[in-house]
């Protein structure tokens, strides 16, 4: 009775401290994941962070052994939420085209949820010819993009609805291309027009290759 | 004759040290700039511009007042060289749809002049949160570029060339956010294939906007 009460309450206790010390770190990484995407991992010192979230030096490095690590994982992060606020209600559209016109629209419309811009095209142009961490993810992010919006394409010549000679690869590119870059003018210019000129020319590079 | 030799010594000496200024100034920007378009406004310090110019710190203040002031004209110097490079030989070519293939292909298959890649959007996406002198100069940066393309376009509809219904401003956006973005893709992977696909696709949108 009694190995099972303790054994009961230093589980209870230790999860405890796991959860508080993960929603700690969690919370720094989100705390800051503005930081980084507005100022990029150069312009962003961990007193900004530390400012940002109140906590004292020890509390941030006890999560973090380095700011290089936290930008890691502020960059995981802000992917991982710009990517998934991108495909939102993907899997309910019927068909590859569809699909893509989709994907396309959604980024035209969605404005990203964390402030700063694309968190994949800002360290992208930050540590191209720089930190190799950094530029490793950077680098899986479009992988990862590209393959999902290839693996449409391939659905699609499948399926009989995108032409046999269509290049999955190359509408992989073109549509990633033509989004980053638009967002890039567009966030110069303060409005969405550039962005949806971009996805104009993308929907007919769509319906040219939709079959029929 | 005196005041002749006075007065014209006095000119050459003026002359020979406002050339041996002007030569140091242009000396610093041009060996600064693989630097900012490298490393980027924050991640480049004073220290480093003054490592590489093997200059004084009063050698290279006398020329610019700060960091900001540098970069801005660094800035203008990377972009001016850029953008000449992408246009060179632009006037030889005769007809608006041709004109704006060649600016394509050229993007496509030139290599930029400042080590670091596009000084445009790595200042793009440095400066769009930030600071407002730089961002200022990439905004005009993106109109100038937007309205040489504009200018192709509407000579194009004017010669009959390109179809009336076309909107300018949506060639020239879609023009600069397919090369730019996939820029961005190609640094990545270290190798020319999302240029390549990316002008691929807007030599088909330019297929579709030329008559006939």
């Amino acid at each position: 009775m009694r190995f099972f009460a303790v054994g009961f309450r230093t589980d209870v206790l230790r999860g405890e401290e796991m959860t508080k010390g993960e929603s700690t770190r969690q919370r720094i990484i989100e705390q800051a994941a503005p930081l980084f995407n507005q100022r990029g991992f150069e312009g962003c010192s961990m007193k900004d962070v530390l400012e940002a979230t109140g906590l004292e030096k020890g509390g941030v490095y006890r999560h973090f052994a380095s700011k290089e690590e936290l930008a890691a994982e502020v960059f995981r992060y802000s992917w991982t939420r710009a990517a998934n606020l991108r495909r939102e209600g993907l899997d309910e559209v019927d068909g590859a085209v569809e699909k893509l016109r989709y994907l396309v629209r959604r980024f035209a419309d969605t404005t990203g949820p964390i402030a700063g811009g694309c968190p994949l095209m800002n360290t992208a142009i930050e540590a191209d010819d720089g930190n190799t961490l950094l530029r490793g993810l950077v680098h899986a992010g479009i992988k990862d993009w590209k393959k999902r919006l290839c693996a449409i394409v391939e659905d699609g010549i499948a399926a009989g609805e995108i032409g046999r000679e269509v290049e999955p690869r190359w509408v992989a590119n073109s549509i990633i291309a033509a989004l980053e870059g638009a967002l890039m003018i567009s966030r110069m210019e303060g409005n969405r027009t550039a962005v949806r000129d971009a996805a104009a020319t993308l929907e007919s590079m769509l319906n040219g290759i939709a079959v029929g």
